[in-house]
């Protein structure tokens, strides 16, 4: 890793919401920072992102560099990958074969895994051993609108740090990007124990995730409309979340964090408001849902525990599905 | 009721897909009918059914007359009121209310039910208690592709058929009509207790209508797509329904019969083919679902028993937020 005097050189792999809002941050911060683009490549190369946010205003910035593929760089060594791509594990090519060619022989570049979901970080480690990698959950209710197009409407923003796994010594990697992400503006916050946070917000995406996907409702539409069955169902999901949870070791995710979580939701459906899930968005965009990282890889360790998850398990059956026909019909329209 | 050895007049209430097919079958076995059409009035006005089947060929009828409401007819007495409308129970007004104006001072005349769910009769049955209530389980897989126009491509086609309650003695009303449909050339059966026909079709309809509507998916595609947590949501679902059916005392609907039933789906997972369930085709249409009458009334009285079900809790309030969301935006369209 570069020294702290360095402006930090950071490949962004993934420059979507997140990623987009993250990028005006890090150029606040002096960083140099290469940004890889698909599908928003030739707006964001000849234009760069506009960005219509509460918290930031609303401002037209460009990546210090845009590529369309990591193979365009691979002379360059980083300090920080920062992954803000959906967490699709079991998807070819996988993440790590993605990152290869800018990871190979360069042990030194900490590799940021800003995603959702549980054991995410596990096929990344298994493949680079020896590089530093920061586990990060995001609190940034960004939506891409259009190509290069941020909708921000809201103040929150924060991304929990920590190291993966928790005992790994490299600490002063997650304060260093910490202090970028604060410098540029935003909140960060570096944590003992990040799969503590990482599983909290599990509580969340695993119940209002699913429902806003196949119900295509917010969490406050959807408890204000399903009666009292709708409050059984989201809560009972977070139990079976804090019963797992409990089963895996993971200190901190009570019945108490749940009751927190939920009664967001709760708020939500009194005062007639409600948020689109990121699922909902990918269901009316006819994207990929992130359902392994979800809830895929929440229910397989249920198994594995001998812990009932039977409304878990039936919004992860009904997802897996409704995501198989969402991909069915895009191949039918780019055929 | 009229004579056996009079034509039979009826009132066919509900001229959809299979509305229109139980027409055909009762103008071939002779008898009169006045249908009762709603979206598809005018063009069944003008130019009859058009049925394109493998039973029955492919045909044009009309009905005997055609009204568009109830009060055009209140001056004929029916030997049969034949339903054949969605079952919404909790919808106003409720289909008694919408019966009444051909009903009142009626007490000779015979409600058939060809409907789905449990607990549809009940409040018919309030509002009449003279009269005789036969209740009927449809097997006939026909779809109503535009006003009029009736796709029917299985030869599949039976009524089971069966007073209400069970111990009425108004079984010769069953037995006559259940003639009539035979007559007709279609099949029909009548049983001592109808409710376990009905709870032996609800195995079916609580799996593959909920998961059909919120996954977009045919049963054979959901059970190919969603690994084995597919499998046990629909086998826990009908295992869930036997244990309820045990409870309310509803014989013959067993763990073997759950798994005859399973099997027609696995059978078509494994050949690559699968039917799209009634719910999804409402779903495609915009139309309301039969949420209370085959998940509404089923959880509600396992409450009642103290009776898990966990699954199909899950699906009912996941259906009832997505009917919610349905209506939400059909009311936008026509605003």
């Amino acid at each position: 890793m570069g020294s702290n005097h360095q402006p930090a050189h950071i490949l962004l792999y993934g420059a979507g919401s997140i990623g987009g809002v993250y990028l005006y941050q890090l150029l606040q911060a002096g960083c140099k920072v290469t940004a890889v683009c698909r599908s928003n490549y030739d707006t964001v190369k000849n234009h760069g992102f506009h960005l219509f946010s509460v918290r930031y205003g609303n401002i037209v910035y460009s990546p210090s560099a845009v590529v369309q593929d990591v193979l365009e760089c691979v002379d360059q060594v980083f300090d920080f990958i920062l992954v803000c791509t959906k967490s699709l594990p079991g998807n070819k090519p996988s993440l790590p074969e993605q990152l290869k060619p800018v990871l190979s022989g360069r042990p030194q570049t900490a590799i940021v895994l800003a995603q959702n979901g549980i054991g995410i970080e596990d096929e990344v480690a298994a493949m680079f051993p020896q590089n530093p990698i920061l586990s990060g959950v995001v609190y940034c209710p960004a939506v891409q609108t259009g190509p290069g197009t941020i909708e921000y409407p809201e103040f929150l923003n924060l991304l929990e740090l920590g190291t993966f796994p928790s005992t790994a010594p490299h600490r002063h990697a997650a304060e260093r990007f910490a202090d970028l992400m604060i410098q540029g503006g935003g909140g960060a916050q570096v944590h003992d124990d990040i799969q503590v946070a990482r599983w909290s917000k599990l509580l969340m995406n695993a119940a209002w995730n699913p429902v806003g996907a196949l119900t295509l409702t917010t969490d406050g539409d959807f408890l204000r409309n399903s009666g009292p069955y709708g409050d059984d169902l989201a809560w009972g999901v977070m139990v079976e979340i804090v019963m797992l949870a409990r089963e895996m070791g993971v200190t901190g995710v009570t019945l108490q964090v749940a009751k927190e979580k939920f009664a967001i939701a709760s708020k939500r459906a009194e005062t007639g408001t409600g948020r689109e899930m990121s699922m909902l968005q990918d269901v009316r965009q006819g994207r990929s849902l992130e359902v392994e990282a979800i809830l895929g890889n929440a229910v397989r360790l249920a198994r594995d525990k001998n812990i009932s998850m039977p409304r878990l398990e039936t919004l992860y059956a009904l997802t897996k599905a409704r995501c198989w026909a969402l991909e069915k019909e895009a191949s039918k329209v780019n055929r």
